[in-house]
């Protein structure tokens, strides 16, 4: 019996028991947002709630591969196993191959106690906050205990998707207040731990003091914890047991006051509204075609009717 | 009478009389996404068609600012009015202050026949491209023949709107091909022209040949315009008027074969859609409170239930 043939329970079950191949294309059906994924979240969702996930996020060309490459060495040294998920706008033609273009993630990609897969939506808005979430609890599903999810920190979508993380690491580098290039407002937002890398730099320290002021200046929230900036060299490996001992911290600080349930519970509840919304824009999307469609369209099209009073008329049949 | 206290129409009526003062607080207003902006868009869509729109997308730092403002430069030198849209995932704190980070159009600022304007959105999923539509609609409806849109070229929204416009330019740098940074499947897509910026550089021939080799691959579909490659120095100014020759030349041949108001139509019917969805979205914000959302809530929290089934019965409320 061929792969193709097998169903979703199958998989599965494969990929419970370790097969990476099944966990791969169960991922791909994620990935593609079919009735399978929904599949897949229903079988996922009972066995979830023990994995923690850390969101490496920052400007394109900071390092975040070269860190979370570093990270996992860390990691497997200790013998912990860990997934990484690449959301990756830079994916090739091809759309979420295995490894994608993260080749300074490959030393650890024949390492069994590794997982690495990067996600891309070629499809419609929203995709990657829908397919994101479930591949995360798939993982989770399967028993993995850290999943670090990767995230470059421009774009509207991308930033959420790294927000959304249990820890989340800001990496920047030296130099960054004069960049103009990521979303500062939004990594600020959602920064957790903050790691100047490439620190052998020059202009490391001018970063910090930039940070430490629009730390000064921002808002800690409810949850009091004040992001502590560190210093890494990535290719080196210099920092990152520094780094990952912060994620411990931050972890253990969140679990001990609450914030972390709260964290999930605010997760889940924007999950739930991606879910209805997504339902209703299929439905939206079920409304663009057929006679009513084509006359209002004719009548915005020369200008007769604007698009929100056509919008009006259509969603007067979903009421109906 | 202070401008707080300003009408939509009074704005308007000022816009259109040249007020740059009006026209940024209606900016503002789409920005915000409130019922005023729909009240903005019911007065721009019967005065609108006549604006053409060129995109200016690419990877961060690949110097589409610099390119833009050479543009800027260049049709003033004739006279010609330009308006620009900065669509800013980098924006400041504030949210959407004009000129923003945009530093290197400052030239610009104070030359009456220029208006440029930071677009961001600090609100919800999809605010970007609801947003931006509605802003290119009103500076069409004020008379401005040009707008220029930059976006950069990073994240699925953002390369979604670069799309949409009426000629999007692709802004890349030599040695492209090493980059795994950009959305490169995506820009090759969007693409009508491909400018090497920073040609001064080594790798540009190399980069022409890559990019002619992904053209060769790639479905030029129905349009059957083979997207050019051309080469400039932003900061000196060289090929720009080579550039937007080129930019005439793709509006002569989507006028003289149709595919513009084809692509003008494409893109009105997405709008529609996106409207559309984002009433049903809010619609779906509406069912996230209460009880029966609250009770839902603790089902999946405590895996009682997943957010599928949770989704299913939400919506059932709105079917009733």
């Amino acid at each position: 019996m061929g792969r193709r043939s097998q169903s979703v329970n199958e998989l599965f079950a494969g990929a419970r028991a370790g097969d990476r191949a099944a966990l791969a294309r169960l991922l791909s059906l994620i990935e593609r947002g079919s009735d399978d994924a929904r599949a897949i979240g229903r079988l996922s969702y009972p066995l979830g709630g023990s994995a923690y996930t850390v969101g490496m996020t920052g400007a394109p060309g900071a390092g975040k591969s070269t860190l979370t490459s570093a990270i996992i060495g860390l990691l497997r040294s200790s013998g912990t196993e860990v997934a990484v998920l690449a959301i990756d706008p830079s994916s090739p033609f091809t759309g979420g191959a295995i490894l994608g273009d993260r080749v300074r993630m490959q030393d650890h990609a024949t390492d069994p106690g590794v997982f690495i897969r990067s996600m891309a939506t070629r499809g419609h808005l929203g995709g990657l906050s829908l397919s994101t979430p479930q591949a995360i609890r798939l993982l989770d599903a399967i028993g993995r205990e850290w999943v670090l999810v990767e995230t470059v920190g421009v774009g509207q979508v991308e930033v959420e998707i790294a927000g959304k993380a249990d820890t989340t690491v800001v990496v920047v580098n030296p130099g960054w207040g004069d960049s103009v290039q990521a979303n500062k407002a939004g990594l600020m937002e959602i920064a957790d731990i903050f790691v100047i890398n490439k620190a052998d730099r020059q202009g490391t320290e001018g970063t910090r003091r930039d940070l430490e002021q629009m730390l000064d200046l921002s808002d800690l929230g409810l949850e009091s914890w004040r992001p502590p900036i560190l210093t890494a060299v990535g290719t080196t490996g210099q920092g990152v047991a520094e780094l990952w001992a912060s994620v411990l911290a931050h972890r253990d600080f969140i679990t001990s006051t609450g914030a972390l349930s709260q964290r999930r519970e605010f997760r889940l509840r924007d999950e739930l509204r991606d879910i209805i919304v997504g339902r209703l824009e299929q439905r939206a999307r079920g409304l663009c075609g057929g006679e009513q469609w084509n006359a209002l369209q004719d009548d915005v099209l020369n200008r007769r009717m604007d698009p929100w009073a056509a919008a009006d008329e259509m969603l007067k049949s979903v009421d109906a």
